[in-house]
């Protein structure tokens, strides 16, 4: 059995959705502690409405149990959402219509709360790289979005590019239309596959996370010197520093590199930009709790 | 009421069946001549296999009633069978397992029945460029097939490729990332948007079909004289110039450049390869019947 929410605006649940999980943090407001976490399955209303809001509620409850709170203390808490997806208008609003079982909500991007996570609510930009990518920045109530145009027409620079651009590669190599390189063996090890046929069964139809997880390919190769690779990671990474580039002329305090593909990629970066990087304060989901917050406060 | 097939050995049924459509001809073996025609939904067996084997009965019988035959002659038809998807050896297996209607079934890749018509039953080389794209040779009872990887991974010079390529182009271009281009106006009326988050909205989880549908985007701007489609219409181009000698190592008498893509492209392709060209002679599905003959007529 739980106990109850006494002081109910005291306490924020903070939602970090995206196209494969969906995080949730119950945090007291007054000492900024996180008091309960819950993981839930993904929350992308793009993708799909009806699970995305089963699965902020999911992940809700999982954060009331984790804390020893009742389950219907659902109704107390005030809720920042950020959400992959919701950049589109049509998807934002959607979500903003929604009969949530919370005291409020207040919805935003899933960059938006990474960009308050990283900078403990101030202003700044982040790069993000991990299946997607993208730049953002959040300077004097102003937001600006660089890329986060999807798979496969955008998100250069990003794990699913990077793996997608490894598959190409290969491809023509097998074909003879291109140079032999370390990336061949390294994806028919990953893949399990034999030949160029394999490979095409293999990658058909699949997803930006399948692409996401052959990004390690292109780095490892490069290490190891192989010419294609390292022409691959430079496009990338030569992308994400014209994208930081961009985002240094709306003039925010700092910027950051998120995402899953960071340790990697900002050895990449070119100078100018790396150098100016900051490490991130607070992750996404604390971010989203920084929103809830700054939006009951105004 | 329709009539009997007196020499069902006479009588040959081609199909070509692709991710779009299946198309049946009924050929009279001694004359050549088409008695009847069928065209039915889509037929790749990778996409679906059941919706395959319905889409290839129902064009067949569409084109035994369109020659005026009793459907029940089914049985009697020899036929030759192209399809996409097939070149994968899993699904040229199933395909071959199928407890079929007819007398007897002989099924190839759709690469090689457009490689039977092109050249009349003879060797001969294929660059086809549609949808996808790919080359192909059939020279000394030996085949060889380069390309056909599929969207997005592949299929360079394709009509999804360009249309994936101009997408690419006018969001970077949008994001101010990349230089304006003429081709930003022709995608935003196309697909009747306002700006960059309404494309990202519309080409988000399409198909290669769709993005098929914008290529001539890149040549109507490549025309007017827009660099960054001049750059793409000749990197496709060089691409299928490249795929075009690779073949030309097979020594195939004869090459043909096939596919709905061939009128704006071959103005493209590098003069060396343009030159050796030869007027296709048959379509895929005339070149299914001659794959039938052949087999029954070893």
């Amino acid at each position: 059995m739980g106990i109850n929410i006494l002081e109910s605006d005291s306490i924020y649940l903070g939602i970090d959705g995206g196209g494969s999980k969906c995080k949730a943090i119950l945090v007291n407001g007054f000492t900024g502690e996180i008091i309960g976490t819950g993981l839930a399955g993904p929350a992308n209303p793009f993708n799909n409405y009806d699970q995305t809001i089963t699965s902020i509620k999911d992940a809700a409850l999982k954060a009331l149990v984790n804390a020893n709170f009742n389950e219907t203390e659902i109704n107390k808490l005030v809720v920042g959402i950020g959400l992959a997806g919701v950049n589109l208008p049509a998807q934002l609003h959607k979500m903003k219509q929604w009969s949530h079982p919370f005291k409020a909500i207040f919805v935003t991007t899933d960059l938006h709360i990474a960009c308050l996570g990283a900078h403990d609510g101030l202003d700044g930009a982040i790069l993000i790289s991990g299946t997607g990518s993208c730049g953002f920045s959040d300077v004097n109530q102003k937001v600006n979005m660089i890329g986060a145009h999807g798979f496969p027409h955008g998100d250069k620079g990003s794990g699913a590019w990077l793996g997608l651009q490894a598959v190409k590669q290969v491809l023509l190599s097998l074909d003879g239309l291109e140079k032999p390189t370390l990336m061949t063996q390294l994806l028919l090890d990953k893949l399990a596959c034999n030949d160029g046929l394999d490979i095409v069964s293999a990658v058909a139809k699949q997803t930006s996370s399948f692409f996401a997880k052959l990004a390690f390919i292109v780095f490892q190769a490069a290490e190891e010197g192989d010419n294609a690779a390292i022409v691959i990671a430079q496009e990338g990474a030569s992308y994400m520093s014209n994208v930081a580039r961009r985002l240094w002329q709306d003039n925010p305090p700092k910027m950051s590199l998120i995402g899953g593909l960071t340790p990697k990629l900002e050895s990449w970066l070119d100078n100018d930009i790396k150098d100016k990087l900051s490490m991130p304060i607070h992750s996404p989901e604390m971010g989203a709790v920084i929103y809830a917050q700054q939006n009951t406060q105004r």
